[in-house]
């Protein structure tokens, strides 16, 4: 390939990575004042991991780490955000979010479109320890976003302390000590009522 | 420092970079819906830097690369971000930043503290061949994006070919490839009357 070709072709690529900034999740920024980006949120975790590496588990490579969480939610450009407690239970949402992401690296020049691909993948299968750790990341932040505003996307999308310790269990595999730390958080969360709570009993005046 | 109290400061900076999602820049998205936030600017510079790689000059350490444009805006935090070519004659401001940076960075544990403060300090400098094509891509990134969004910034600023010219040359110390391509996107800019022009001339009906 013409080394001018090989550079429209990233150009393109940095073009569609735009996109990734109009597409909004459920977690709302510490001032409350909007739901953020998943090109925000993606910066925030990167750097999260770098400054919570301490304790990961199994000295993961950082750098990896690093550029995973920077590319972890780009199908979401074309398959959107989903809350993690519907996406958990959405059985097409893997297998689409794979097609997007081999759609959107597959505009790099071939060897680059492998690299980040494969990379992907990777986190998305949760295996190795580079990719334990940054899912343990991405859950992190959400959960320490919720409980600095009050348990706003929470109470919202009536999610309740025991689905929130449930679905993310997993950090204990990237992290026992941010595992620990969540436990925690979710308990002072629930002493402060951030949950949503069901109501088994209907009471009237 | 006991494990605890090391965590909480490091959840503690954790929660201040949350700001930077509130800092707008002068770049819109490429929809032209909005101006980007520096948060997210710095996720896209990041990604774009590996993408481009190839044509950094010298072989930097592509991690270093990443990780200071991770963090290459935090001082906006405190200083808010600034159109370029004001930021060029405000002596006042590298000193304001700095003090800011060693601000914000300082919240985390000692040794932490000094390796980010030394990074960003490296950044600011422009000198180690890292800091040089981190710097070349932080510059690249609004150009791409005016040109692409019709230089409704440069429109909106009042911002000249020439100042655009004069003011992104030092994208050749750090990727020759880059400023070529720099150099043609202005010229292509500039024939769709993408800049500002002076008008030395008024014509009257």
């Amino acid at each position: 390939m013409s080394k001018t070709n090989q550079l429209d072709k990233q150009i393109q690529f940095i073009q569609i990575l735009d996109q990734l900034k109009q597409v909004f999740r459920q977690s709302f920024l510490l001032d409350q004042s909007r739901t953020e980006n998943s090109a925000e949120h993606s910066w925030h975790a990167a750097i999260a991991a770098l400054v919570l590496s301490d304790y990961a588990k199994g000295s993961p490579d950082m750098s990896k780490v690093v550029l995973m969480l920077l590319i972890h939610d780009i199908a979401e450009i074309e398959v959107g955000d989903a809350l993690l407690y519907k996406a958990l239970k959405d059985k097409t949402r893997a297998a689409r979010e794979k097609l997007a992401a081999q759609g959107i690296f597959g505009t790099l020049p071939k060897k680059q479109a492998s690299y980040f691909l494969k990379l992907w993948l990777e986190f998305e299968a949760g295996k190795s320890k580079e990719a334990k750790f940054a899912r343990a990341i991405d859950r992190f932040m959400p959960v320490l976003h919720n409980y600095l505003t009050e348990g706003k996307s929470w109470k919202k999308n009536k999610i309740t302390k025991d689905q929130v310790l449930k679905n993310n269990k997993s950090i204990e595999k990237g992290s026992p000590v941010l595992w620990d730390q969540i436990v925690s958080i979710i308990a002072k969360a629930d002493a402060e009522n951030y949950f949503y709570k069901t109501k088994k009993i209907m009471h009237k005046k």
